[in-house]
């Protein structure tokens, strides 16, 4: 039983006696025990050995605060789950060395049952669960598909995405057919996580906002909209489609229980989008917890009004950055706590 | 005289016969002849050797077939002229080695004439407009305060401009003392341009898309707002907010002329923001220039019948890319030429 369960009551429209918190990367870099163990064990590593995934994940829970917990892992396990070499570069971000350029590199991916070989997040979930011993509810997630073909076919981070991009407008059949592989794939691994003690799933899109509201039409929402289909009844599933503003409308009614929204839309025009019918997640943007204190609780503030305090999840709209001191974000999530309606 | 004035009579919201289309940066790397001229002289000779930069501008009005010139140059030239060292390493971008991070760094900036250092603009502009003999109106453009600010704070590019947002975010005084002398100078410098040949001005925003739609009320708006009244009477403005589709509707009501759009907003919701009030330049995706030829055509006919053919200037929403061929720029330009209404 959930001692804490005001997050999944947002999640589920019900309604709550104060808005619930969490942040995005919350388990990271900014924590010093989380420094500690990355001083020790390389990246793979605390992501592939679950007692070292469920410390860092319930890091943040005592010590920020927040009103949920996230497994931590990493969306390139889905390419590593298929067969694909993925390094992480200390300060450089992931690298993947062979890089998806024609059908046959899709064709040698591994497909049936590659979500079993992530046997250790599914351990780290159940372990997190047990441990968390009911404070808060636990989040499962994964890379949305568009992002996952992103990182598959450019090889690493990019601002433009241009060689994906290409790859999309060049070879269309081709990138479908990588685009179903990573959804079928995507849909068993979150199955699984909420086998394992998630109770909500998050799927991030991180790079959906390189694409033409026309072009998210074509490859990302169609294999958004199936995951959360084939979801229904396993979970409470979260999009979040960072940087398309213009893909709220329709995800809201995609059968998610939530929406992550960016810094880029105002709580007001979020809201006007969605017409209240679903719940919203966000929207604080991370460089703000750099301002002092009194500012980021005004800031919150107005953002609450903004979103009002019902069918809604406070966050930020994109990862908390390593920059930002641990008593900055907790006053954000003190300042979500402590909000008081003007009315 | 003009012979062509498409684009002019455009921006004025008058009627056009046809669309007229120009590209961000196409005077730039996909053009076999600028390379050959890279390969000679290095960056700043090119923007600084008024021949050089007339023969660059040049370019592509034959080459490619556009309605428009735009003066080559850079938008980092106004932190030069306030005595800001700025590098162009091959490959990287550019480099500012001395940073601002405070009050005296601003007081220490050149400020009184430091347009008149950027004389070698004016005479490329000159220099173009005589070679030009009338083909085609030629664009003079700077970069917004907002912008501007980012890469004096950062020193280099950035996918989030963390440092910038925490000058903004902790030392709002002194990020609006530099957004106001940036904005000064670069009120002049443009006004300076119209003297020396331009027919309008485009002023890119290029990280406005960083900020929110609240930061960009404070940070952005009130700057790109006094340089368009400010220019009013000497020529038309272009405000190019690029990431902000948030701020079309404030911004059709600025005193601009046109709005550039990026490829993140349909050709619909961006007249639907505008209201009609406004011409409209944008929004092709560049990356989309890799798309075989006809699927080019069809793109572009799908975007103007989106933008209509009247108060719109094709263009794309983002400069074009080393690796677009000639050809499919071509097909891009000639595709807005041959476009026909469906009724």
């Amino acid at each position: 039983m959930l001692k804490n369960d005001l997050f999944l009551r947002a999640l589920k429209g019900e309604p709550t006696e104060r808005v619930p918190v969490w942040m995005m990367r919350q388990a990271g870099r900014y924590l010093p025990d989380y420094m500690k163990l990355k001083a020790k064990y390389d990246f793979f590593t605390r992501v592939q050995t679950p007692e070292l995934a469920a410390e860092i994940t319930l890091q943040p829970i005592d010590q920020v605060g927040v009103d949920a917990a996230i497994i931590f892992s990493d969306i390139l396990v889905i390419p590593q789950a298929m067969g694909v070499e993925v390094l992480m570069e200390e300060g450089k971000g992931p690298h993947l060395p062979k890089v998806i350029a024609n059908q046959k590199d899709i064709d040698a991916l591994i497909t049936t049952g590659a979500e079993q070989s992530l046997d250790y997040v599914y351990k780290a979930l159940s372990l997190t669960k047990n441990q968390l011993g009911g404070r808060v509810p636990l989040i499962g997630f994964a890379g949305a598909p568009w992002t996952i073909l992103c990182y598959m076919v450019e090889g690493k981070g990019s601002k433009t995405w241009e060689k994906a991009k290409q790859f999309a407008y060049t070879q269309t059949r081709e990138a479908h057919s990588l685009l179903e592989k990573i959804t079928n794939i995507t849909i068993e691994y979150l199955k699984n996580q909420v086998k394992a003690g998630a109770d909500a799933v998050q799927v991030f899109d991180s790079w959906a906002g390189s694409l033409s509201p026309e072009d998210f039409n074509t490859f990302s929402k169609p294999y958004l909209v199936r995951i959360a289909e084939e979801l229904k009844g396993y979970a409470p599933v979260i999009l979040f489609p960072k940087g398309s503003w213009y893909a709220l409308e329709d995800l809201s009614k995609s059968g998610a229980s939530a929406l992550g929204v960016d810094w880029t839309v105002s709580p007001a025009m979020a809201r006007q989008f969605t017409g209240n019918r679903i719940t919203l997640q966000g929207n604080f943007d991370p460089a703000k917890l750099l301002s002092p204190i009194p500012e980021i609780e005004k800031a919150v503030n107005k953002m609450i009004d903004g979103f009002g305090t019902q069918r809604y999840i406070a966050n930020l709209g994109h990862g908390i950055t390593p920059n930002i001191p641990v008593e900055h974000a907790k006053a954000f999530v003190e300042a979500v706590k402590n909000y008081k309606a003007k009315n």
